[in-house]
């Protein structure tokens, strides 16, 4: 079949065309295949149990914060997306609009949600009326709307798949608390989970979200170099309260306006994993998330007991997420189609290793081969999957680090930006001016002001005022 | 707050007004708001997380026959809505039309998706090539809209929450039996789980899926003695194949066309739980659905020790899903309340039982009270939950049964149907025209063919010719 003959042909070298390599190994992984719809992909078995995983786990933990699961409707009429100033404006021009529906015009066009601060602050006005209703802490996962002139699977995409927390507190501290605690309950997901290191940051008041007071985010470097805002946090303040008239009365039996956050994360997570993670023979992924931690390869199947053994090593490995292979390719084929998927760990069994008591263990990550008798499997595969996770994430921060620079004068900046590629560390005096003359000047735009602070230089490495703090630049996803 | 003294109000009676009951349920308790949308609801936590639970049973259930899950487009272009001729004619009236996007208006206006037979199509025409393709059993989580005219929360709304399984096969007899296979796996689920006795039958012509050469179903009976489509599962043959052209090479190296199915329950599922087990204090949950299982309250919290021994009580209870009250409301009204949203078990533990050594349990289904040992406690709140599931789907099946009826002649089906509330059965020749004069002169439809086929006459009960089936009619939501 020339579909299959595809799946072992060499893809192109992430040296050679990092972008093109990126989509190779979507395609060939069968994690996405593209719809008739421009900009619209369809998430497929071996992409979709990716995101199932990662939903899983941080459904989980959202849960053991306090966060309850809601379903909004997924339509906005035109009058409630046009009731916050700041936020129609950052995404009214990048919606979809229902007009007709069951073969009428309507009397008022809908959206379909390009997020749902709306209509949450339109619910909550509904349901919040005294101190006792606080604070409410909702999310839902869903898919949103937004209309994008360059599409890629993953990264950027016209419909992709969310979660969107929304919650309304008493006080400004209590929100502040919310936004800061689900950004590193973000960032400490994906260290954990995904092994990616995350730059834990405010972003600059020209990068924040429409309509937030504060945005907060982290950031991942790509493996080349370019910067993927992976998740967000915003706090509100009480600007959507006053909007949409959301107001409590307090044990002093006084009106107050609500404190609002939101903060989400996509299915880009998978994309990052591509990039941080993938190699030239395919996806590499995390055992956390790997929807086959182990395959089982019969090498010599033909042979009398050896189909038999892999069933039994299967069985034997039920506690993880193995599979057997007992499919008619041959062994090579089968190696390779595994890595393309990036299966963590696969283990040969042949006739010789069946005479001998053993199984050979080869790493996705590092291609080790490690013998191991069959009385010892279990053990050692829960052993190497443990030893990856780690390795991944440390493997993941060394590259960062390597490729994490600083930038004291415009001089260095502009030779940074053009001859590496990386984070760059600069001080900003917090001008928009000298903002927009990096973004101009040297193509970076800033990824964070990160908690980490630290004083590299004094001065603003644009314009030589007075800085006021440390900014991640880069280019960016 | 006038907020919070609903909840202790009476609701409606079932007997005095059905509908009403069913609308002051879903409000009080905290399963659905209304949004600004005509026709779309809000999940709220409490009814969402009912639905969480139905979905994590289904989807364990469907992966055990190998169905793997997807996510598609959420839009489908014009054109390929109008692949196939049957289809299109059935949903194009109720879709709702996106025509603008990103500011601009559209080439071609997309539909947000009624149902995604034509997206999987179009996605398995690109996909299948060979025998070894096959089968795909694909399934997605999705929400779906149709344009309703009446919408009623859970039973009928413009958008839902549904899940959607699509599968294509090599031959006819594995699409069948995919399709049978399915609808049975809902039954179980519905019987087992929501505790809801099926009916399991095949629909008439007239009643079927729009393109589907055979649709099964599975009936319930509400308590009002109406009837409700609970699941669907649909045979396609190769007719959306052909539209599609979806063809694979077989082992001969001929071409052949595939063979296809689709089935889905949706959020529906929650209206029938409601209305085959809820009672005039609101709210009866099944405990393999309830999102609280058993709930702790404390009777005088104020004294000391109270409220520790009903956290130490809700710590013995964690392998179930308990919730300790230790909120500063009455006891009266947190039992109010608990019964609204129909949590199973209600654990009482006060001074008095605390002496003893004891707590006070009341089953939600039949306020039976029973005194326990704390040393017991565990075992008896684990015996009484599967007691009380085993029992609420007897009693359901009880009220089915008494309210299912027999007609012969027309004469006793205008009288059952006039006079009585619940299935009748009665043979039928197979003829449209007969279905449609029930309709009119009784006011029935056809609920299904059910597969325990019986001869209770001889001839149609309309038209006295030859009968060719049995089947059951209802009114139906």
């Amino acid at each position: 079949m020339a579909k299959d003959k595809k799946m072992v042909e060499a893809i192109t070298s992430m040296e050679e065309d990092f972008a093109q390599w990126y989509t190779d190994i979507v395609k060939k992984a069968e994690l996405v295949e593209y719809s008739g719809i421009k900009g619209c992909m369809i998430i497929r078995p071996a992409g979709y149990a990716i995101w199932e995983l990662i939903q899983k786990e941080l459904d989980r933990r959202f849960k053991e914060t306090g966060v309850e699961n809601v379903y909004m409707p997924m339509f906005i009429p035109e009058s409630l997306l046009n009731k916050e100033k700041d936020h129609v404006e950052g995404f009214a021009p990048e919606v979809a609009w229902v007009t007709h529906g069951g073969g009428e015009k309507l009397q008022e066009r809908m959206c379909v949600r390009p997020t749902s601060e709306t209509l949450f602050c339109d619910f909550y006005s509904k349901i919040i009326g005294s101190y006792r209703d606080l604070p409410k802490v909702y999310n839902q996962w869903c898919s949103v709307v937004r209309w994008e002139k360059t599409t890629r699977p993953f990264l950027r995409s016209m419909e992709f798949l969310w979660q969107e927390g929304h919650t309304a507190h008493a006080t400004a501290e209590e929100a502040e608390e919310r936004t800061i605690q689900m950004l590193n309950l973000y960032a400490d997901f994906c260290e954990e989970i995904l092994a990616i290191p995350m730059v834990r940051g405010r972003k600059t008041d020209k990068e924040k979200f429409a309509g937030a007071e504060a945005t907060y985010t982290i950031e991942a470097l790509m493996h080349d170099g370019k910067a993927l805002q992976s998740g967000t946090s915003h706090n509100f303040g009480d600007g959507f309260a006053k909007a949409f008239d959301i107001q409590y009365t307090d044990k002093e039996n006084k009106l107050q306006y609500v404190h609002q956050t939101s903060w989400g994360m996509t299915t880009r997570l998978i994309g990052a994993v591509i990039m941080v993670h993938g190699d030239n023979s395919g996806l590499v992924l995390p055992p956390a998330i790997a929807p086959v931690q182990a395959v089982v390869i019969p090498v010599r199947q033909d042979k009398e007991g050896v189909l038999d053994k892999a069933y039994e090593l299967g069985n034997i490995l039920k506690g993880f997420r193995v599979k057997v292979d007992d499919s008619d390719k041959s062994p090579g084929w089968k190696f390779a189609e595994h890595e393309m998927r990036g299966v963590p760990l696969r283990i040969e069994i042949g006739p010789k290793d069946i005479e001998a008591n053993q199984a050979v263990i080869a790493r996705r990550d590092t291609n080790e081969k490690i013998t191991v008798s069959l009385d010892e499997l279990e053990a050692k595969v829960g052993e190497l999957l443990a030893t990856m996770q780690k390795e991944m994430l440390e493997r993941a921060r060394v590259h960062r680090d390597e490729h994490t620079y600083s930038a004291t004068t415009m001089e260095e900046m502009l030779d940074v930006a053009e001859n590496k590629s990386g984070f760059i560390k600069a001080m900003w005096c917090g001008e928009l001016a000298c903002e927009e003359a990096l973004k101009e000047k040297a193509g970076v735009t800033s990824r964070c002001m990160p908690f980490a602070q630290e004083e590299i230089a004094k001065t603003c490495v644009c314009c030589g005022k007075p800085a006021k703090s440390l900014v991640y630049w880069g280019k960016a996803y």
